[in-house]
């Protein structure tokens, strides 16, 4: 009976039903996003808020703009590197409700319905299911482990595709892990600025990086990027809390539909976030503790899966990030279908087919190793073991 | 260069630039819909939320359910008298980030583009923003001192027209201050169970009555209604903590969209809300103090408004909520052309046109009694005093 276009343009996800399984006591879960709880800060967090309730009640609890809390727009445009354009770089952030809300918002914005958004297949679920609910057309790009096939979408642009945007996860991607190269990031620019795309950097693993150098960042190369990022993997997912570093022009369209969506975040989670992050020395140690912590669990998940499953699964070990896109030998596997016997055996993961924009990646498992710690990876090592060798 | 569909449908609002000159130091404001910050329960909140995250960091700092946290959920259940209902009631709860949030998402769930939707001229302009901003078309519905008039919505039924939902704010309308009466309640209730269209109760004031009974609620004359309930005018609008009440179908539809939206609101925030609001006798005490608070500053305006201006400008004395709706008794007046004056002479009101969803309201003017304490709603009397008799 309640069916509108967009209802039935997002709901469309037998996957989430599953999913929603794998929240089951007795669970080891890979299959969430979710971090470690034990790396959340608490003290610092519960500090903040008393105080920000405490010491300045207009700024945390009464209404607020809805651009966000300009400290805190400040200190974003700062940590990405727009120090030295004054409050001009604080009007290039809105800050959001997670960097979902970016998302769904920049969408909005940037793309009318029946619009084309290009990006990486497989891709993250939560854009999938954003640009799906805006009824945009979707042109699945072929991705390897240096990211997005800049060349497949050149190609594509040169016989006439006209994408509103591109949207990659140039760190860390989610589901697959790979970094996009510096080389395809340069080319990536070169096309936006030639045909006038906007590029989504959607950036909220980059920080977690333990091992090399990160490539130069997208909107360091073209003016045409917009740069989602969150304290979900940093600080704590509950706060929901992110932002978009975005051209003026754009930052201000999303500011208009970020009005009438919720009018603006909530203030005392931005007070929270601002206490915290700006406090001299924390965020900084915080981020080695956190680096290390999903070092040693991506370590440990690694080392499992080719101890006990190495003849059957292939794992490549991260540089950073939170997600494993491990991949069946047998071509003929299909991780939808071991997702219930998993469950079963009390282990859950993401199969390939929840990322697919065309494609289904059926011998495609994302595991996380951020959520549980070595016990726990090793307890969901044994159980996927016997499921994969079968009964 | 940035004119997608949603941000042309949403954007078009000169008075919203100029009602940010409203908030310019100096300035005494009866504009905004903003409660006075010395009702914040500052002390409680401080300790929610202190405790929430070093009592359960798991439940206030990690990912939470889209639905919202169960307590909550539950809480709200039992406060709107379903608690007989048992898990039932439970889900027919949506916790949203601020009511407007519920508002949007309702209206992309219930409403494709081009269908439309039914309300009272004048109108709360978040409400008319977020119809806008999803394409809706709006059907205008006179009302008076009792509310919608109920019986041209009759007539336009009658005559062919189908809104997909009706809105109100049936319990001290924003901007009128208008309470739907008992009759028209019912007859409301009955168009709806006859022609199937949903009934949305935006309902943010109805706990602040000091004076009278209220009628009914609407979702006890018909289950096709949907309640919107928000904790900004009752503990602290920063929090963004909102929620829908609704059939379980509705209320599914709108997850689905809420979570592309921004996953959910806050843990949190919704953690301090459910541990404020629950304490015992909190909220009873809490209450009477804001309904005595904001009855002592309503007859205050309005006797200052008798007093200094009572031969130009009307206005009817309120038996609750935040909002006189002062009509000008000079029938040429354009009060969005008194504004530009107002502000400069150092006091701010909205201006009828902005609530205008066909009628442009020229004479009348949206007066908040909530934010200013006895010695500002003085000062901004004289102010406006000034200004309505002119240079």
């Amino acid at each position: 009976m309640v069916k509108s276009l967009a209802v039935e343009r997002a709901g469309s996800s037998a996957i989430r039903d599953l999913l929603e399984i794998t929240e089951r006591p007795g669970i080891v879960s890979l299959a969430g996003g979710l971090p470690n709880p034990a790396t959340f800060p608490t003290e610092a967090l519960a500090r903040a808020s008393a105080a920000a309730i405490a010491e300045d009640p207009l700024a945390a609890l009464q209404y607020g703009p809805t651009e966000g809390y300009r400290p805190l727009r400040r200190w974003v445009a700062e940590r990405h590197g727009l120090g030295a354009h004054g409050t001009e770089g604080e009007e290039r952030v809105l800050v959001t409700s997670g960097s979902q809300q970016a998302l769904e918002l920049l969408t909005r914005a940037l793309v009318d319905p029946g619009g084309q958004v290009a990006l990486a297949d497989p891709a993250y679920v939560g854009a999938l299911q954003a640009f799906r609910a805006a009824g945009v057309e979707l042109a699945a790009i072929p991705a390897d482990a240096d990211g997005l096939c800049v060349d497949v979408l050149a190609d594509r642009l040169a016989r006439g595709e006209r994408p509103a945007l591109v949207y990659v996860v140039a760190n860390f991607d989610n589901p697959s892990g790979s970094t996009l190269s510096a080389e395809r990031r340069a080319a990536l620019a070169e096309l936006a600025d030639r045909y006038g795309f906007w590029i989504v950097d959607d950036d909220p693993y980059g920080e977690l990086r333990w091992k090399g150098e990160a490539p130069v960042a997208l909107r360091e190369l073209t003016d045409r990027t917009i740069t989602l990022g969150s304290t979900s993997k940093v600080l704590a997912p509950g706060l929901r809390v992110g932002w978009a570093v975005a051209p003026v022009e754009v930052r201000r369209a999303m500011t208009i539909l970020k009005q009438s969506a919720d009018l603006h975040t909530s203030a005392l989670t931005q007070q929270v976030v601002h206490r915290t992050m700006a406090e001299p020395g924390f965020l900084d140690a915080h981020l080695a503790t956190l680096r290390t912590t999903y070092q040693h669990q991506a370590q440990h998940l690694v080392g499992a899966l080719r101890d006990q499953v190495g003849d059957r699964l292939a794992v490549v070990e991260p540089d950073g990030g939170m997600f494993l896109w491990a991949e069946l030998l047998d071509p003929t596997a299909d991780t939808a279908a071991l997702l219930a016997p998993a469950v079963e055996a009390g282990v859950a993961f993401v199969p390939g087919a929840a990322f697919g924009v065309e494609r289904l990646h059926p011998t495609r498992m994302r595991l996380s190793y951020a959520t549980a710690d070595a016990a726990g990876l090793d307890l969901s090592v044994a159980r996927l073991a016997g499921v994969l060798t079968g009964p």
